[in-house]
């Protein structure tokens, strides 16, 4: 059987590394392996082997074109992974000029992944800690932005299921609950 | 002039059949006729006549490429019904694995629907269960879940509008308003 | 340098050209300028002189295909333009029959914005609106109705994204927070 391909997403901070080695380390015990890969590194990977960049600072200057081929030849070297695969990216990458697709369509089209999982920090929490907390005005801010930023990634996953017809699996890493959000994870890779 | 395609979504338990009954007779008063189909029965009777599957079960079992081929021939034959047609089926459909879209492009692209209809509850229901369930967390995490849903059928539906054309109509039917919710959907259908 | 595309949108009442006007005061201090079009007056005028209609009104009873066909017309005339361009039009517009895609795909693929800009009022203040407000349903309506349609905007927003790259960036115009919204402007289309 030819294996899945899963893409893994979360706003920065929200755990993701710890759910995704917890779930990988179920997983094993039961003989259910992935290839772990970044999408970043593995699109720098590409640049330095096309002679395009030699470090990850050329990689943000370079122009918009040549960035949008990067991605295509990347996501086709990955399509083209045996076995199961998890791709770690951003649904959404937050910019100064607003926010950026993680997948836009040249890449969807080619890896055409079988779930896009998006791990996510409970609502309910952020809401909690914007009410009790003493620095107001900061993270009444930030936990607006997080709450903005997860339903945009939402938003977006929903167009990226209209297009490849995968998945989209929303995963809460809420607080003490690393073990549910992990199983959860687990059964959602197996 | 050609007929109409209108597709009439909404998660389980949200009443739609009810609304579309009301709404359709109140249209045939009118002399404003539709055909009714349901997009998975028409697409198990195309799988049959195919020769794919003879039961509903074996639906389910069918690889992904098959059954992306099987909904584009159902697509495909209900574009060429002609007359007023509403097609019965999900924005998106929650599995183990997450949403999956009930409307993936190659679906969209053969329909070209003119309307995708979202009948919804109202969230303040929800809400208002919510506070008021004696058995809490179960009631809490099901109204939760439904909002999920349903705001998921909506940032799909959005996508649906972009690639078709189409307009998104989010009708409530709300408790004890099923005459509105029903002559809403009767002057959507007009 | 070729110039930049952006598109910005806001529902009706919020503000957009104050904003807007703002925002290109500042700009062209620092020897930034944009040329300003809005969407739908420069589709008529493609309409116009292709011979399709004489005045607006006409415009809204061409048929779905003459319309597709001027918007997408409309869209390469304007990808033609040299330096940066402002394009005023909205994310979706709400009709009788539900939300319409203000930038269908057909446009979208002609245009390949770099930026889709959201104006949006506070949804705080909505909700201020509504709960200290004495004319109740109205406005309770009324609130729910500008929240629904700036999360659909949101929604097919991050559906632009992923067609084409572009970054979405949410403005909030706040009361007394003109100055701050404007300034938030101009830096996103420096």
């Amino acid at each position: 059987m030819a294996g899945k391909k899963v893409i893994i997403t979360g706003v920065p901070g929200v755990g993701k590394t710890t759910v995704v080695n917890e779930a990988l380390k179920k997983l094993k015990e039961d003989g259910v392996e992935y290839q772990s890969i970044n999408f970043g590194t593995f699109m720098f990977e590409v640049a330095k082997s096309e002679g395009i960049a030699q470090d990850r600072d050329q990689m943000r200057a370079l122009d918009r074109t040549v960035q949008k081929r990067l991605q295509q030849l990347a996501a086709q070297a990955i399509a083209q992974i045996p076995g199961n695969v998890l791709i770690d990216t951003h649904a959404s990458v937050k910019t100064p000029k607003g926010y950026l697709a993680g997948l836009p369509e040249w890449v969807l089209r080619e890896i055409m992944p079988d779930i896009v999982v998006l791990v996510e920090t409970d609502n309910d929490q952020i809401l909690m800690r914007r009410l009790s907390d003493e620095t107001r005005m900061r993270d009444k801010e930030g936990s607006r932005s997080i709450a903005e930023h997860q339903q945009f990634n939402r938003s977006i996953a929903a167009a990226y299921a209209m297009v490849t017809g995968c998945t989209i699996k929303i995963i809460t890493n809420a607080d003490f609950l690393l073990e549910q959000a992990s199983q959860n994870l687990a059964e959602t890779l197996r």
